[in-house]
């Protein structure tokens, strides 16, 4: 690139898959990108800027030119383009929309119609459908006859005369009966059709679930309207997981391309929160004034406490997340996994509480202050696993992303206790 | 069940997926699961064995009948006996793998050999292939005239005369094609072979970046082997993520189903590396224990400083993590990353610095304890940028999993660090 060889730039990129590409540019710096773009224009696929990750897509878009980008885009199947311009600014999108043909327009601006994160979104337009009596002849003759087909397809979506979906055929199923044989035969036993309204993560959860490979679509008056294929699916359930990972650490929706002032922005205020958490956590160490100014020992032991209690916390609450978001914690067996943490608390705690009375012990050469920190162990333990399942479950139910809001609350918690129990016995105990 | 009536029992599970069966049985207890096992053993199905989580298909194989276990085992793909039947207990294997035919146990035992979490494990021994030199219409006449194919097929392989895999072709091209039309000239323009070797998640992020839906495994000497498919690539996708997050938080590799005891040995050594990292961190707070005694201020304020660097890395950490699980932070953008990173920590810091600074300042009237708080939660939340990039970085460069180890280490430095800074300057600037 730093010789400007387009010839040789080309030949180098030739092998390599659109993802690839992807990749590479998101990994080089700013400046390096355009000089890279302004000698790789000619060779811009589409398909490279459906896999650019977003921070770099909007600049890697304004950087080509207007004829380059809508040659891109020409190429792209309409649940492509919708992913590629839901994201821009207005002014991009137009400039999108304005290079596409009339019909391929007319589909995105539909697909745009749908709420974010909705099959609607995802979904493409391009569906193979057979009328219900139709035989594999037909289904054959049918398919040879057209060459608009989608560039991926793995069904045969069978429909009624109000173009209800029915049933999925494979194309393995279909290639292998003979002429002869009504297609309504060879249905698949698992179908699901699936809702335009329904939300993108139950839609990968269904894929996972019941392990589809595609799904009709069908719109409020269950009509079909496009299809889902498990690639799409795949792609949603990696984004979901990423999104869990990191509202679980309270990083917003970063990604490793954002810049230093938008990465500032989103974990400013999770670093808030965990400010106020903390000065409430103080605010209880302040209570207690007196007996730190009297016993040191207790300034220096307290945070033991509060940062076993804070770990504890975590674990039962990753689990109660986790297991909230694969549909395993329910109704049904809430109270026997909360029986289970406050249990695993409770002996994990009498274990630690052992261990941490005796290092107490020989530190301090104080029994009663190895008695006061095994207690407040105990105690804080329990509590992490209480709190660490019943704040996720409750935030559920009223409708909060537990992942995103759980962690404060649970440290809250364990810091509060934590602190409280083991000051409090201590001057209950030793004072 | 409780009526013991086995027909309603029947009636109600039959509109059920296997899945949500599987899901049932995970969600009952282990009374109500034997005496629901005894009512419907005669309809249990080989592919609710399959969706069940690990703890609960062990109990669940050792109340069913072996004959009725070998009936429900012997519908099942190869891949999916070899899921079943490697996690179980010697006796169980044996029990199972008699009841398969001879070419399945061989198929089995063959996919057993291979190494666990890799593609061999994770593969189907039935694939459909094809001599590169056939056309469409001898696909089809192949196809027509077996009935042992695989219950889902997306691609017909084409292979060389050495079982060496060249080429995929979708059954979509296949059938929209007229007969003479050659197979080779229908090829997919992204085509990958994997070796048998491979490990799991890498199959499944191949799947994820290459957008495949099916791929040929090969053996070391480069022959077709098996084939595995996106759903079981999605599984794999879907396990590695819930590795990632359960790691993070110090789960090990639990399940909401496991009991007690198991759940209290998986948590405990985390616990323990915890109490370790806690207890460092109080060992320097034993330092200052003068200047503890002197200003009891100190002691309530030091945790804030110590809980926000905390945060801060387990940010950094989390999104270092998660960047090299998804192969987006590599050689070429570590240092980038972690200037971003540091960067981030700085800007934050002094944010957050002169908020806290001016709370101190308020809350115990002091400008000189205010600047103290303010210095050390710049220093911390820097430090927290650095480790929690670098820290992730070096334990996958040593080859150790980042989302296992990096957690107690980056807490380590930040509650020590955040302790020496704050404690140390008071001493410096107040005493």
């Amino acid at each position: 690139v730093e010789e400007g060889d387009a010839e040789r730039l080309t030949l180098l990129m030739e092998p390599l898959h659109a993802a690839d590409i992807a990749d590479l540019l998101e990994q080089i710096d700013s400046s390096e990108r355009k000089a890279l773009l302004d000698l790789y224009h000619h060779e811009m696929d589409g398909s490279i800027l459906s896999e650019l990750d977003e921070s770099i897509r909007e600049e890697v878009i304004s950087i080509l030119r207007p004829e380059v980008l809508a040659e891109a885009v020409r190429e792209l199947d309409s649940d492509d383009v919708v992913d590629l311009v839901e994201d821009l600014d207005a002014e991009q999108q137009t400039a999108i929309l304005g290079a596409l043909d009339q019909t391929d327009r007319v589909a995105v601006e539909q697909a745009l119609s749908y709420p974010e994160f909705s099959a609607g979104r995802l979904m493409q337009r391009e569906v193979v459908m057979a009328p219900e009596h139709w035989t594999v002849g037909d289904a054959i003759d049918y398919l040879r006859g057209h060459d608009d087909l989608p560039e991926q397809f793995y069904h045969v979506v069978l429909i009624d005369p109000r173009m209800h979906p029915i049933a999925n055929v494979t194309l393995g199923k279909i290639m292998s009966s003979p002429r002869s044989k009504p297609l309504a035969e060879l249905a698949e036993t698992v179908f699901k059709a699936i809702p335009v309204s329904e939300y993108e993560g139950d839609v990968a959860y269904a894929f996972n679930q019941y392990h589809l490979i595609s799904a009709p679509v069908v719109d409020a008056e269950g009509r079909l309207v496009g299809q889902i294929t498990i690639d799409d699916a795949m792609a949603v359930l990696d984004e979901e997981h990423e999104e869990d990972i990191l509202r679980l650490a309270g990083v917003g929706d970063g990604s490793l391309n954002d810049r230093v002032f938008e990465t500032m922005k989103q974990r400013f205020p999770w670093l808030a929160v965990n400010l106020v958490t903390a000065i409430i956590a103080s605010l209880v160490i302040a209570m207690f004034e007196d007996a730190l100014t009297q016993i040191v020992a207790l300034a220096v032991l307290m945070p033991i406490v509060a940062s076993m209690g804070g770990n504890a916390g975590t674990q039962s609450l990753t689990v109660a997340v986790r297991s909230i978001a694969t549909r395993d914690l329910t109704g049904s067996n809430v109270w026997r996994v909360i029986r289970r943490e406050v249990l695993v608390g409770l002996f994990n705690g009498i274990a630690f509480a052992v261990i941490m009375a005796l290092i107490g012990i020989a530190w301090f050469g104080s029994p009663v202050l190895g008695y006061v920190i095994g207690t407040a162990m105990v105690i804080n333990l329990v509590i992490a696993g209480l709190a660490g399942t019943v704040i996720p479950v409750l935030l559920d139910k009223v409708g909060v992303d537990p992942a995103l809001a759980s962690g404060s609350f649970v440290t809250t918690v364990t810091d509060v206790v934590g602190f409280f129990a083991f000051l409090g016995l201590a001057v209950l105990w030793i004072l």
